[in-house]
């Protein structure tokens, strides 16, 4: 059997389609809905809220010197580029201008810009651009692509003259489409507004590639993929943009052992980026599934369907001596951000998702699946004994065991209902885990109870001000990051964007996906 | 008589004669000579010099990661964009880099940019720019056009990977020539030293105009372009630019009473700033009476010579009961920046000079003086009786009654040398002044003290590390400035690139220019 690491050429193929897929795309000339200012408020979200204080015409009229600033609200979450008309009113300015140009997710981030970087990424991600400006009237685009909803000005250095924002564009760009496809009928209020909130997500991370977040990391990571996959396909139907996104990974699987990337970079030219994740390459065999039933190109699907098996076949090297998985140290196992989950059930779990998701693509594609059929049944046999004896320690664990057909029927609902109802079980600690519970809830049956939990956890946020899904919440903890600066989270992050697939297609999540 | 106030008619033509002599600068590539350190040194200028540490191609090799600095030498003080190749080593970068650059004149500019900003002026005029990038590798154009030598980058946000600078250019620019015409043969290499410097200051200010200073203000002012034409006339010869630059500012007459402006804006589009400095627009008939020497276009000389003799005209309405001048109440009457200096018989010198200057470009363009003559004998006389019959309390006024012909002959030695050599006399406060002390000692016949004046003042400045002439310059308070803060002080200064004008031409010196 030929060796399933691609080739140079074949690498090179699956560049030039994702290169042959690319799409400029759409921009929008949007203008500030309102003048807002930030008020200090203890039972907002994260302490702060926006409150409406002038028209945004109001600043034509407006004389800015140094210190002066203005916080402005773009009607909803965009990513873009920042245009503004620049003038000036009494003596001709004769010196530069200096201003400060801030482009915020969350009131919060607006708000407190001034405090010190903290965290651990690159303070650079903090959307703090200053630009000097060396001539009035001007129209100065901002280069950067920025994303969020409250833009701030700051004059940092003025001069004796009085400085006048005539007008201020912002250049909404997307690859799906700025209008939102409308909730559908008879959806109640709160999860018509879920659904929208989600086809926001998922319009600003859908950008040249299905983006994690068009803030921070503004990259292409497998795990967001493959649940951006499931929400566009029953709404932006961007196809060609996922068959190029999975090209563009599968050109940079990695050379020595063929194991599909977690992320790759797009620019300034597509290249490999470190990082391999245990359960996102073990997500090729479902997201080359989606992408057929979505009516995507059945020749691409076929080319990658032999990488698809080689993941499974790494995997299955990390078995034990009970035949269950252990995740292979020196690996980053993923499932969801929480310290210190036990992630030997869930990798269990999605193993045997990711294998009976390839032998439904073979079925379909026609493909000799080997004894696969056999291995799958030893595995859940295997998963059975090691995880499935007693309540699952953790959400993590239980909705992994049910989306790997590992417990099936009444056995499966009761396990996982025993595990969402145990106190004592770890709960999610994002969103992206959320996902896989409201699943597996669906797929036992308890589809009421999967969406009280999207009304509860995705309404949540929504009560809090929400109108992009962000990468990080928890209600208790609001300015919890995995990053040590809540500044640094993103607020729109394509993993929150399920709802909207749940909500529109009910029979879909009633089978794995 | 017809008014000389500009009709607009006339404005625009000569608007349209400006653009039509308007020069692309032309650009040169050049590369940092060494890697630098500041270093404290009390016997330094400003307290601070400049060390060399290394190569540059050393930087090519260094990983850089947040907080890492380092200081460059591009060799010469130079005008125009700075051009980055940069790259990374180790992992992939993940995350956008934030890069401080700063381009200073001088070296303690660069070490003391730490320092918060102060100063009168728009703190917009420190050359300390931010930009982020998103994408490695690149090559990042910086937009701002700067001005200086020491080119320092700071990596305000790196990741967790190092960042490489792999190249780094200069895209200098300059309306005359990157080369400077040679020292003349024969002179000590001490002047020839102060040639080449004030005829590379001469260079970065002549840009698509003749600009004060590249730095600040970046603008055409009327008094540094007279000095300027004296010097280019012996150097660039850029005559187009010169005519372009008095088609500019003659098109912003004022237009309540046709007062010459003193400064005007080339951008976005040439327009008025609201300056007026009586002993600016008094130079109008100098520099069109040197305009011609230079070969300038007649015609033009001619359009613009009624508008010469209106600013006598306006000026002759400001003289007292003993037809001395009394500088008006709400006009700038500059003639130097000292404090308290009494103007009165300085402006009333430069009446004189001007009308003067009139008198000869009337003759060579053979139009019609009526009384002038009789006028500046009657102005000279009123002059000598007010202001002449002690030594001058002031070398301004010293050199301003020589320079207008109100002392003569011998007297007139006598008199200049009396106030140059008068402890008590106000000395000059910046090289503006001092070149007219020094043309005045041409004049009376001390050339070698005239010489001697420029080896001790400019050559002072050459002993202290200057390669371009400053705007301001005393060497009893380094960090004299007249905006409150050493660091918006201009170091490559117009008005300070005369020297040349007396060491190329000796001859010319010798009559009022």
């Amino acid at each position: 059997m030929p060796s399933a690491i691609p080739t140079p050429q074949q690498r090179t193929a699956w560049l030039q389609r994702a290169a042959a897929l690319a799409k400029v795309p759409e921009v929008l000339a949007i203008t500030p809905t309102a003048l807002v200012q930030p008020v200090m408020d203890a039972s907002a979200w994260q302490g702060w809220r926006m409150e409406r204080c002038g028209d945004p015409g109001e600043l034509a009229g407006r004389l800015m010197r140094s210190g002066a600033e203005v916080h402005l609200d773009l009607g909803e979450h965009r990513v873009g580029q920042i245009e503004l008309d620049l003038g000036s009113v009494g003596k001709p300015p004769d010196s530069p201008l200096r201003l400060r140009l801030r482009l915020s997710e969350l009131p919060a981030e607006a708000a407190e810009a001034y405090r010190p970087p903290g965290g651990v990424l690159s303070h650079a991600w903090y959307q703090d651009e200053v630009v000097t400006v060396d001539e009035l009237p001007c129209t100065l685009r901002f280069p950067r692509r920025l994303a969020g909803r409250w833009l701030s000005l700051v004059v940092v250095a003025g001069g004796s003259w009085d400085l006048v924002v005539r007008g201020i564009r912002f250049l909404a760009v997307t690859g799906a489409a700025h209008a939102l496809p409308p909730a559908p009928a008879g959806l109640p209020p709160r999860l018509a507004a879920i659904d929208q909130i989600s086809l926001r997500t998922l319009r600003d991370c859908l950008q040249t590639v299905f983006e994690d977040g068009p803030k921070r990391d503004r990259r292409l990571w497998t795990g967001d993929l493959r649940l951006q996959l499931l929400a566009n396909g029953v709404s932006f139907r961007s196809t060609a943009l996922a068959e190029r996104s999975l090209c563009l990974l599968a050109a940079f699987t990695r050379e020595s052992d063929g194991a599909f990337p977690a992320c790759c970079f797009e620019r300034p030219e597509p290249h490999a980026a470190a990082d391999i994740i245990t359960d996102y390459l073990l997500a090729l065999p479902a997201l080359l599934r989606e992408l057929l039933r979505q009516g995507g190109d059945r020749e691409l699907v076929r080319s990658l369907a032999p990488l698809a098996r080689h993941q499974i076949g790494l995997a299955l090297g990390w078995l034990g001596a009970d035949g269950a998985i252990v995740p292979p140290a020196g690996w980053w196992t993923f499932i969801d951000w929480k310290d210190g989950l036990d992630r030997r059930a869930p990798l269990h779990g999605v193993l045997c998702w990711a294998l009976d998701a390839w032998l439904g693509l073979a079925a379909t594609l026609g493909l000799d699946a080997g004894d696969d059929v056999a291995t799958l049944a030893r595995l859940r046999s295997a998963g059975h004994a090691a995880f499935c004896r007693t309540p699952s320690p953790s959400w993590a664990a239980a909705a992994w065991m049910v989306l790997g057909g590992v417990v099936i029927g009444d056995e499966a609902r009761r396990l996982l209902l025993a595990t969402l109802d145990d106190p004592a079980a770890v709960t999610p600690g994002g969103p992206y885990l959320m996902h896989h519970a409201v699943h597996a809830l669906c797929l036992v049956g308890e589809r009421a109870r999967a969406t009280a939990l999207i009304d509860s956890y995705w309404g949540g946020m929504v009560e809090r001000g929400a109108d992009v899904f962000w990468e990080v919440y928890d209600p208790a903890e609001p300015r919890r990051s995995p990053y040590g600066d809540f500044r640094l989270n993103s607020a729109c992050h394509a993993w929150s964007c399920t709802p909207s697939w749940f909500l529109r297609d009910p029979e879909a999540a009633t089978r794995p996906s």
